[in-house]
This record gives C-alpha cells, structure tokens and sequence, in this order.
C-alpha cells in the first residue's frame, strides 16, 4: 500500500447521528429553533466532524505554507518572486497579517517553509520541510514529480499529526507564494473540468493585460498535462505547487484524527479539492471560512458543497480568512456548552405547538 | 431646545480626512493594496467615527433592552408574551445565547428593562429603566406619548454616556421584546414609504396565518397613525417599543461621544433609522453585523447605506449579531496598529508600478 493510500485509509467519515443529536440538544437551548442560522449548522458539522456531542471549546492552530512557483517567470503576478521569501521573514517577525489575526484569535501560528527558492537560513519560527527551490513552470512542464506531490502530502499529514498530538483540535490553512493563483486556478480547472475563463482571476491584483496572460498560460498548462478531474494525484504534480500539496496532506492528517479543517480563500481551496478528489468523505471535514472574489474559489465551493461563513472581499490569502472565521466555531461550540434550556431557565415555549 | 434638539446639537459628523489618512497607513502594510477587503473599510470606518488615526484596541459593551409590547395580544408573535420578562430573567441569570456570546467576544453586557409587563423586581444584573408596563397596542392606538419616547431615548442617551465615562469605545446594542418585529417593521415601513408587505416577516418563526395576521396590523397601524418619514419622532411614539425607543437613545448618545454603534438585526435596524431620520449624520457612526432574513431590515440598511459584515441567517436578536461582529473590529484594528510596513519588513512593491 503507498503511502497515499495508507493515509486515505485511516480516515473515516464523520458522524451525521452526532450530527442531529446535537441539533436535538441545540432544540431545547433558550431561542427559537434553529434561530442561531449558521452558527448551529457550524457547532453540527464540528461535532459530527469531531464525532462527539460533548466537545470542549477548540484549540485551535493556523498552519501557513510557502513556497515558490516556476510559472512566476511567464509574469503572471503583480508582484516579483523574491516577496514569497521577504514574506516568509515578515511571517518569522510577526509582522504580517496572519501573524496579527493570528494573535488576535489565539491560534498557534505555523509556518512551514515547503520550497521558497532561496531557503530561509534556520529562522526561528519557520519551519523547514523544504521539497525542492520552488516548482518548475507548469505551462512547460509538470510542476513537480509525483514523488514529490507525495513527499509534501506526507510532510502536510505529518505537521497536522503533530499539532494534533499537542492538543490542537482545530486547524485553520493559509499559504505564501508568488503566481499560486495561476496554479490553484488550473488545479481547480483539471479536476471539475472548468473552463480557463470561468477559473482565472486577478490574483493580488493584476492587471487586464496580465489577466489574458495568466489566462492563457492555464490553457497552455491543461493542453499540456491534460490531467483528468479522476487523477487528482497527476494534476497536482502536474499544475500545483510545494505548499499546495502540503496543505492537501494538512487536511488528510486532520481528518485522518477527526480535526476539521478551516479553509481560507482559493489556493487553500484548490488543496481541499485534491484532498475531496482522493477521498470525498474529506468534505465533511472542512469548513470553508470565506468568499474569495478569485471566480476559481466559487467553482471549487460548489464541487465541494461548502458555504463560506464570511463574505468580506478578501483576497490576501495567508490564511487570514481562516483566521477571522474561527472565533465563530468557538461560539458555536460555545452556545453548545453554556446556554441554557427552556426547561432549566423556566421559559415558556412556543404556544403554537 | 428640547431634551432632543440639545441631544443632537451634540453630534458632529464623522471625520473623512480620518478615513482617507486610514487608508493611506494601511495601504503601506505589507499585503497588496485593498486587499483586507471590508476589514479596511471597517477599519477606516471606526477611526473616521472616533476622530483619530491612532485608535486603542476597543473596549467593547453590549446593550440590550427589554420592553413588552401591546400589539403581542394581536397575535403577531409564536411567543407568549411572558418569554420577554422571563428571558429577561434568563439574561440576569447569565443563560441566554447573549450571555454566551458577549463572554466570547470579550464585551460587558448591560443589560436594561425598558418596560416589561411585569417589573423584575431589583435583579443584579437587569438596569431598571422602565418607561411604563410595556407599550400599548400600535393597531388600535399611539404605543406610547411623545414624552414616553423622548424618556426612552434620553435613557439610552444616559447610558450609552455612562458606559463611554468608563472607558468603552465601541457599543453593540440588542434586545428582547415578544412582538417587536412587528414594531420594527411598522417603523421601517413609515419611515421609508416601503408598503407592509414589503417589510413584514415570519420574526422568530410564525407559520403562514400569523404572517397574513401581522402583516394586517402593520397595515391597519399605517393607515392609523399616517406617520410620515419626516416625523421620526411621531413615527417612533405611535409604532415604537420602548426598546426601540431607548436604542434610539443609545445610538445618539454614543454618536454625540464619537463611539461607533454595532448594530444587530431588524429591531436594531428600525432604532437606528430613527436615529438617522432626526440626524442623518448618524449613519456614519453605525456598523451593521450581520443581515437579517426579516424583509424589513434589508430595507431599512439600505435606506441607511449600511452594509452588513455577516449573513448567518440569524433571528434570534438579544445582540447576538452584533456580539459575533464586534471581534471583527478588534482585528481591523490590529491590522492598522500592528502590521509591519514594505519598508519596515523590507518586502518588495509591485513590479507592474
């Protein structure tokens, strides 16, 4: 059995009779049935994921991985490469947004250097699970061998299995990397069989002259690979990216202990799909955070069946909608464990029924 | 100069050049510009209401007011109307999804009795603000005087004063009342010429009869009492809550203090209208939660130019929008006082400028 397969097998689905007996238990709080919208659905899909009716308030960790991107050369992103290292420094000295909302939402930050170019000498705070100096350019080539898609899904599901092992219960996803749109936006091309107009976005921000150009290096990409929505493990190898696959393996190392997994925007997305494309029962493991206006995202929301719970136009990436989101299962789990009943608190039902 | 004309007199508009200076910090972080989407504009929002681009992390409070209301015997509500005195014992008791989700968020939860029927006799925990034993039926007569709602609104006043005396800098209001949607929608409906049809519906969840039933009473009060957008207060007497009334109060006082006001759902909604319709200045001090599925609310923040930072499918009201919200503020924040610079952390600005 691959290594793949092994981690595959250790992951069950989750619970959907935890799933109603919390909603029964949601029932008898104080407030009209169902009058918490999303925040119950939330607290359900936590529990089912988690397989428990009694969970404890999450521990919650944020893991962000960087790396760099061979199709970064065909001039696809606003920004140049080296800001993937500068940002990697800025991550390791707390200056960065992730590193701020991080804090601000008490999650353990994460950092996990998967292959930026030039290495990051021992940097306290970066963690160094390096797969090689970046991808080749997937318009060219496939990015990476599947020895090495392989190499960073285990690297991902050995840092989750860590985190887990620590005590963390709840594990938010972000990433780092120049032209990482192009790649997640072909990935989530070749596996719902999307169009390269319907999946190509602005990125960080480009412009229209740069927008046709991404756009035509993803149709070159798909030309080239013609990878196959039945071969997730060839299409990330093919268009993805070190941090990408990494994240992919993040989430199959959650789910294989019962931690859900809190997306951020449309690279983590695109890891997510590859994770469903593997094994589908993952979905029920992870909760999408926010909108992104990446028209990539949306496709790959919808394949998965997920409803982001934020819509705050962000398109930072980092992992910062992730982090925003996650004080909301805190409270769902919160209404869960401290609200009271009607019948504790002596209040009367409806009288219609 | 009325209690009213002296209360507005106090309040001056938010500070623009505040906004635009905002802006500018924020767009030397190290993250593309805009790229924080609505949490830069929140940002820039909460610093233009407290005049200063320097702003502290907020120290955050939540009203919420209680008040009974005479049209609840119209049937308007799946209720009885003893839910409101005993929820109100519920909050006192620290029970309710309120109580759950101010703790969460880090916010001092006051909680006031505007009018229930029956007075909760010297609870800790329940400010006593009682205007009268709840309003009387607004589709058969006036809810209450003028001088009832001026009373209401200078309480609110006062206590949004004393809370900013003690140190808070950001208010989110809720409240509690058996049949107050029925009120809110009625005020919104009169205050914007919306039609009842337009602004009533199902509040904590009544079935289709009693949504026909309501939207009669929102009606029949319409044609009662002419109200008329220019009369807010008229308006606010005839079809208001006491509730309602002293949110109003809340909201103006807070903006004569500069502090920005977290709204709720549709009942907050219809307080704050009122407040914008004696002073349009108002709306600058106002950040809306979450989006209700109460027709009415969509209305009135639009009317407002508000738009929501949630959509969770929340009617439960108490605040507990606004409580999920208000963490959202504390992260803008951060993101402007703590972010490195591109000189500061030494990253790269677009290649394409």
């Amino acid at each position: 059995m691959s290594a793949i397969d092994q981690l595959l097998s250790a992951i069950s689905s989750v619970n959907d009779s935890v799933r109603a007996e919390v909603q029964n238990l949601l029932d008898c709080k104080t407030k009209p049935q169902g009058s918490l919208g999303r925040l119950e659905e939330l607290c359900c899909r936590y529990c089912a994921a988690r397989n428990t009716a009694e969970p404890d308030i999450p521990v919650k960790a944020l893991v962000v991985m960087a790396a760099d991107h061979g199709v970064a050369a065909d001039g696809v992103s606003a920004y140049p490469k080296e800001v993937t290292r500068q940002m990697l420094l800025n991550f390791a000295a707390g200056g960065a947004a992730i590193n701020v909302l991080s804090r601000q939402v008490g999650a353990r930050l994460l950092v996990v250097d998967m292959g930026v170019e030039q290495a990051v000498e021992a940097v306290s705070g970066v963690r160094q699970q390096r797969v090689g100096p970046g991808t080749r350019n997937l318009a060219r080539e496939p990015a990476m061998s599947e020895a090495q898609a392989i190499e960073a899904i285990a690297a991902g599901a050995r840092i989750a299995g860590e985190l887990i092992d620590d005590g963390v219960t709840l594990i938010g996803i972000g990433e780092m990397g120049i032209a990482n749109t192009t790649s997640a936006s072909a990935l989530v091309a070749a596996l719902t069989g999307a169009g390269a107009a319907q999946v190509t976005g602005r990125g960080t921000g480009i412009d229209d002259r740069a927008l046709d150009a991404k756009r035509a290096v993803i149709e070159r990409a798909l030309r080239l690979h013609c990878p196959g929505s039945d071969r997730p493990l060839h299409a990330l190898a093919a268009l993805g990216g070190f941090e990408i696959a990494g994240l992919t393996g993040v989430i199959l190392g959650a789910a294989a202990r019962r931690v859900p997994v809190m997306l951020d925007g449309h690279i983590t997305g695109a890891a997510a799909l590859c994770a469903v494309r593997l094994l589908p029962g993952v979905s029920g493991y992870l909760i999408a955070s926010h909108r992104s206006p990446e028209p990539g995202h949306g496709v790959a929301l919808s394949e998965m069946d997920l409803e982001p719970l934020l819509d705050l136009k962000l398109r930072l990436g980092e992992g910062t909608g992730a982090a925003l989101a996650l004080p909301l299962v805190d409270a769902a789990i919160r209404v869960l464990k401290e609200m009271a009943t009607f019948a504790s608190a002596g209040v009367s039902e409806r009288s219609d029924h």
